[in-house]
């Protein structure tokens, strides 16, 4: 059996037992709880990821591109909620493809992307689905007044070629709940009432049925876990199913070493507040991942007993998994019941 | 003729003018100087612009990764120096393999590193260059004792499908002066003369001829520009030629905007000390792009006279040019001479 000696460093790879406690850990909460689960393949990036999740029980993906929400169909994905406005003609043309092929929702929070929606699924001959995006508190995007979010619902209700599927937020929390009961209440003033609640995040995954009103949970990073989330405490170490494994490739001077994974491998995304450094290294915790060059990172391992030697290998639990894995083309699957290989990345990169 | 107005955002654009004024300026100060000019493509991963590099007159190309001078290889680029240590019995095959294809030369540190490319060499029944790697004051990578470097140069020499090609180091400053000029002397003493001194790095490319001994530069960034040398003075923004073209695609308030861009676009590598932000807006200097999630950013625009609206596009210059064009499988380059056109980035994510 192949085990990940044996694979060049440096490369990401995905731990499958752990990955498959994780999506088991987060259907059966979702079940326990009478909500849908759609997991965001943003992290992975990987229809037969997807496959399996659905398997487990999901009822249907999230993808934040339209990119990625096509390779999830050629991969045999068949219902997507696209969380992210879809402007102008060549967006529009391609979710008609797309429609033609799958069950898709967007979910938006203007009138022109409502528009949008209704061209395309008249194109089609076949509905979208469009939920109204509500702000979840972060200013980003989504309707930020109940009265307007109840208007556009009303414009999806009215717009051919949509059905009006719901509401939609991100992220969710306690401070998301005042908003979304006034928008509840303006829309049954319209006598609407949302068929989907959606609600999105890992950090407050397991805490969704505290929020009431939601039937729908989105979630990506909560089958890998990385780094941010061992230190929030929502996946724990052992459960973590991603590690890029590089090797020491110098050792500068007794308090460092030098690995062959940088940004480009790991991304530069960066550490949660309280945390220092690049990442966390698995088998030496207690080393700082402390500066990072495109193609070399300095671990600083003054406080390691037994400190690394050139020709090691180290596996790093990325600061976010979803930066890490999408730079990676290919990533080695591991698991106990499966020989080690090497597996695509089918929608890395696709930034449209 | 296709405009970037035609391409459907995000997308990352190269401007082929500007990439031709800074490669001629780069190339034109290396003849005056007399040094011999080894653009590092990791910057650009793109076999083709590698090509117009040579072209203007470079002596061949830098790699980072043995991924990358293969992808090079295959598009016709037969002279590579690869500035990495290459360990283990993987990297010494392929190394063999491609020695077998075109001219390489490797830059290290150790007797391992010796040893390694002695085999690839023998493997191939052509010798391998090596370069003595020495620190250039980064404490990263490179020989850290004016002996410990002649020493490995005699190591060199006395291999078998090794010829000792020099010194390399990296970054190149006055700092580094003494170092090179303590090892020049030892290397005297052995009776050894280093055929090329490489230095390298866009920031102080065009003062190589102030540090004597130099006979070779390599630099990447310098053919594009990015924020970081905006602010540094060496490229300036009129010549930049990297530009990231988002959409804004949503205005939670007065003051801010969100584009169709985030860090799996451009990256989340950060901005030079003095700068705020994950990037420039060309056409609104005074906006600040102060967040940003993987695929949306938030640009505060407090300051901007003419606001943009939902639908506007904006070209975002990246913090660092070569963590962003490692996220596109294909750019579009544009030109006064040429028709705008979708070209792939073939070394792109070859982190092996």
């Amino acid at each position: 059996v192949a085990d990940l000696s044996s694979f060049e460093t440096p490369f990401l790879a995905i731990d499958l037992d752990a990955f498959q406690r994780n999506v088991a850990r987060a259907q059966s909460y979702c079940d326990e709880h009478r909500l849908a689960f759609r997991p965001h393949v943003k992290t992975h990036k990987q229809p037969a990821l997807a496959r399996k999740q659905v398997e487990a029980g999901a009822v249907g993906i999230t993808c934040q591109k339209l990119g990625e929400a096509e390779v999830m169909a050629d991969g045999g994905l068949d219902d997507v909620l696209l969380t992210y406005p879809l402007l102008g003609p060549a967006k529009e043309e391609r979710l008609a493809t797309l429609v033609r092929r799958i069950r898709v929702a967007v979910a938006a929070d203007s009138r022109d992307a409502v528009e949008a929606a209704g061209r395309a699924g008249r194109a089609a001959g076949r509905e979208v689905g469009f939920l109204v995006e509500c702000d979840g508190g972060l200013g980003r995007l989504g309707v930020t007044d109940p009265d307007a979010a109840a208007d556009l619902a009303e414009r999806a209700v009215a717009t051919e070629g949509v059905s009006w599927a719901g509401l939609m937020t991100y992220p969710t929390s306690e401070r998301t709940r005042p908003f979304m009961e006034a928008t509840r209440a303006a829309l049954a003033r319209c006598g609407l009432e949302p068929p989907v609640v959606s609600g999105g995040g890992t950090p407050t995954l397991y805490r969704t049925h505290e929020l009431d009103g939601l039937t729908e949970v989105r979630a990506g990073e909560y089958a890998f876990g990385d780094r941010a989330h061992v230190t929030s405490g929502v996946v724990s170490l052992t459960d973590v199913a991603v590690g890029i494994v590089a090797t020491v490739v110098g050792r500068p001077d007794d308090d460092h070493v030098i690995l062959d994974a940088g940004s480009k491998t790991l991304s530069s995304d960066p550490c949660a507040s309280g945390d220092a450094g690049f990442g966390l290294v698995r088998d030496l915790p207690e080393a700082v991942l402390s500066e990072l060059w495109e193609e070399h990172a300095r671990l600083e391992i003054s406080r390691c007993r037994r400190p690394p030697v050139i020709g090691d290998r180290l596996t790093i639990v990325p600061n976010h998994v979803c930066g890490a894995i999408n730079l990676h083309d290919e990533v080695v699957l591991h698991g106990s019941g499966e020989e080690a290989r090497w597996a695509p990345v089918p929608a890395r990169g696709r930034v449209r």
